[in-house]
């Protein structure tokens, strides 16, 4: 089925304990739509760039079937583009640089052939631009997954309930999610999210997994522990991607399958992590991805038997 | 199989942001000894107490088949007493109070016929302390488990070092992996830490659950999302007191089981949180244990299967 992913394509400049990598190409539409190439042949790019974003790379996003009809590309100027520096820990980073460029007159247009899409994913953005994607739809899609962040719920809260009243799966980290319903516990910050409009929330937890939220159930997902983290930038994205890219290929919208896309998400994200900007990415194979999905159902997986307890 | 349980049993003075509880039973021992004591009656207490220790407790732990054998009690004494505040999100707390009274003098002597105890969990304790308890076992138990905390690690990490190379199952926190190790990737600090003498390593990472380490296998265990915390004290020692009960009842460590006890665990564990003191382990029944142990089945599962990637 067809996706559409709206986001950022850009330049990253990044240092980590592990090394430093200058001008790479990312965003987290790239990182979403390369993820989402390897479930699903309907990607369906909405971003926009300057003239100084290399050809080979959109050459490389088109070799991966990722349909480049609503990539803006503003041939006199520049595109976003991003610096920042992760601690030792890699848990926290310093944003160095951050030029908007092309990014603030993103308006996005829909080519016609993208607006029955049954998918879409609205990466973080500023939530009046994820408006208007959602009201050029023709017909409703099937599932509207959304991405945000605190510093919208700062600034632009009204804005932000308004777009969330209109989609289906809202994707924060725990904070964010405290933060969006003013309550601590996330079982109740999650019940009240939900009534916002979302069907699903699926809340973020880096290193420690992800939890999707759904009625009144709950499923839990681990993060794959990995001995090296090399550079986390895009593994959010990443997992969006391929969250969303699953759901396309498989279209099934029920809780066991979002289950799944969750796990297969994750599995991206965790090669993401082991090179600097879709360095891995580029590598991987159909074996590959299957062992890492079977290290996640080894890492999760456990029985137990009722207990005759004493 | 007999399961000997050493730490401290005391007075705990509460407040979280649901209340106030003033001089309630607690301590490591007494939330791990109830716990294990629904798994198994061969639980065998080492402990110290005063005077002011409440007579129809021990009588309701004796009644839980908790053998007292190897409780000191010093009738003219005070019992070790601990007063905290939670923050307002649970996750950190202020100790306001504490009172080492008869814990100064903990010098732990097992009775005799705790000597071939098949399973001893070592709470967190002075790591000469937890030593002198080993060095009195008449033959190796299959399994010794030991808790321990940073404190340790800052004033005595020698002699901490020299226990965790008697034992076969540390658990500590994210932070303290670290810092045993010097490794930040929990991967390679749990590879150190398990050169260092045990088999087994469990990284406690509270409301993100739990990790289990050995050899080169890893386990994700979830923890279960609760509405209400109501008092976090002691959840980690009725996790431990769980583990190490249901290990004891089962005469297995296979890492399966683990995996397994793990689970039992964390279920205790999630009943310990939702009342004072031991309020809610008081009134645990089979069908409520069972109930919880599947909330945590429905909580983690999956399937995948392989992908054909495009």
């Amino acid at each position: 089925m067809s996706l559409i992913i709206v986001g950022t394509v850009a330049f990253d400049s990044i240092e980590t304990p592990y090394g430093k990598a200058d001008r790479v190409v990312g965003g987290a539409a790239l990182y979403g739509s390369i993820a989402a190439s390897h479930f699903t042949d309907g990607v369906e790019l909405v971003s926009i760039i300057g003239g100084d974003f290399p050809q080979e790379e959109l050459a490389y996003m088109v070799s991966r079937g990722i349909d480049l009809a609503g990539l803006d590309i503003k041939k006199d100027k520049k595109s976003f583009y991003w610096s920042g520096k992760y601690h030792d820990n890699m848990n926290a980073r310093d944003t160095l640089i951050t030029e908007l460029n092309v990014l603030a007159e993103f308006d996005p247009v829909l080519p016609s052939h993208y607006k029955d899409a049954d998918y879409v994913m609205l990466g973080n953005l500023q939530p009046e631009v994820q408006m208007k994607v959602i009201e050029q739809m023709e017909k409703r899609p099937k599932l509207i997954i959304l991405d945000t962040m605190n510093f919208w719920m700062d600034v632009a809260m009204d804005s932000l309930k308004k777009v969330i009243g209109k989609i289906d799966v809202l994707t924060i980290n725990d904070e964010e999610a405290r933060q969006l319903s003013g309550e601590y516990s996330l079982v109740k910050a999650a019940n009240k999210i939900l009534e916002m409009g979302p069907t699903y929330l699926i809340v973020k937890k880096g290193e420690h997994g992800a939890l999707l939220f759904h009625e009144d159930k709950i499923f839990s997902a681990p993060a794959l522990p990995l001995a090296e983290v090399f550079d986390p930038t895009g593994a959010g994205d990443t997992f969006a991607g391929g969250f969303a890219g699953y759901l396309a290929m498989t279209d099934d919208i029920s809780f066991e399958n979002l289950k799944r896309a969750i796990i297969y998400g994750s599995a991206m994200a965790s090669f993401c992590v082991e090179d600097f900007s879709i360095g891995k990415l580029r590598t991987l194979n159909e074996e590959m991805v299957n062992e890492r999905l079977q290290q996640f159902v080894e890492l999760a997986s456990f029985d137990v038997k009722a207990v005759e307890t004493v």
